[in-house]
């Protein structure tokens, strides 16, 4: 048996969420379809990140064994034979038995799109969150600041979050501009269920003027989830890049941005 | 009565092309719906462009006539209640009687957006064209300014095109690369049916060896469609201006690009 690390970018707007159910078409599914059926064997999958309906994927890392013989360009031409267009193998490769997609993995980075104009964009429905009164970028730039460290998410954590510690450690954070577009990075050890999207709720209150800086302290602060604004809609989050130790593929943390910015409106 | 011209943006893989047609989702069929709804008596539309299944619109300019009593930004935001995420109101302006959006425009702009590497993108899956093998730009570059002029474009003319002549005044036509994107710009007076199309199809001979500077301008000369390479996908079709000697919207033609071009493979 061989264990392998794939990359993958994937449309999450074609899928229910990552993890496999039956009669539901989901990533897992359709990948573990696509590599048992290029193996001719069953194969079960581990990934780093278990995305929600709607969130896409620049870098999704999953691993698997198989006791195949295939070369490298083997798996990623065959495997992707087999799925969805909206599902693209990046890369393939072999690692140590002590690897594991989710375990290895020290942190991970999210990024949210928003555009920020009074009309959504037809084009990038779906592919991109949408806000239509003005924000105040450096209100947001501000608040988002107040993220980074080890503390407790709880305010920014789904009810029906199965993480076992509400602990999380936020490398960085923060929020650019280009033309209409705004673009949110977090990275952190790992996340808890809807925390980014919950994040980036309470961030457009700030943005708006719904929540002082003091007031968005005292939201970290409060680790209560009902004191916090509403869930942001998923179409503008990618999990963008997941890091291990020893890199495991050719893969860096995306810095271009997805879109020009300049264009919409 | 007062005409009305609007300024539209839609994603085109939502509908089975502009045109109306009975049982079938089509973007007039969306927009006369909505129109109709919103002024309460039957609206008919005229437009500048009739696009294609899967071809999308940036600045699609539409006009109609109405008896109703609304204001503009009241006809904006009443039609765009009425419909689909996928198309857009931008504008709406009132204009002379004797304006058409068909036949008082002087020239049309299309931008073709192609992604140019080993995978194709599964999150723009549908937005962009999509070749894999490398394409030489600077022969690309070299061909597309044989196609700037009035001349007989029979050669890129779909068989089933009901223009009365194949003849057509080319003002400016471009290619330019941003990291693995490829974007065609083409200004021309009108365009024949799946003229732009059968040109990327061309010039993607061009820049793959398959065709040389002259054997693309023997195609041009030849003005027979057999001759030439297949139609190429609509996927990343854009009708991106529309000109008329009095500006009748606050649109430019867009300079900005729709993808970022660094983040993708």
């Amino acid at each position: 048996m061989v264990k392998y690390a794939v990359l993958l970018e994937y449309n999450g707007s074609d899928f229910h969420g990552w993890q496999i159910q039956a009669n539901t078409r989901t990533v897992q599914g359709c990948l573990e379809y696509a590599l048992s059926k290029f193996a001719n064997e069953a194969i079960k999958t581990i990934t780093a990140g278990r995305t929600d309906t709607g969130v896409h994927a620049l870098n999704q890392v999953v691993h698997f064994t198989s006791s195949a013989k295939r070369n490298l360009s083997g798996w990623i031409n065959g495997v992707n034979a087999n799925l969805p267009m909206s599902i693209r193998v990046k890369q393939v490769a072999i690692v140590e038995d002590d690897f594991d997609a989710r375990f290895s993995a020290l942190h991970r980075t999210y990024h949210y799109y928003l555009l920020n104009q009074p009309l959504s964009s037809p084009i990038f429905e779906k592919l991109i969150g949408w806000y239509h009164r003005e924000l105040d970028l450096d209100a947001m730039q501000k608040a988002i600041k107040q993220l980074i460290g080890k503390q407790d998410f709880s305010s920014f954590r789904a009810a029906n979050c199965q993480a076992s510690s509400p602990i999380r450690d936020m490398i960085a954070a923060e929020v650019e501009k280009s033309g209409s577009i705004l673009r949110f990075t977090f990275t952190a050890n790992a996340f808890l269920y809807h925390m980014v999207r919950n994040i980036v709720g309470a961030l457009i209150y700030v943005g708006n003027g719904g929540l002082s800086q003091d007031a968005f302290a005292d939201l970290i602060f409060a680790k209560n989830r009902a004191k916090a604004p509403p869930t942001f809609m998923a179409d503008g989050l990618y999990l963008a890049h997941v890091g291990y130790t020893n890199n495991v593929f050719n893969q860096n943390e995306p810095k271009g941005w997805l879109f020009g910015g300049n264009v919409l409106g």
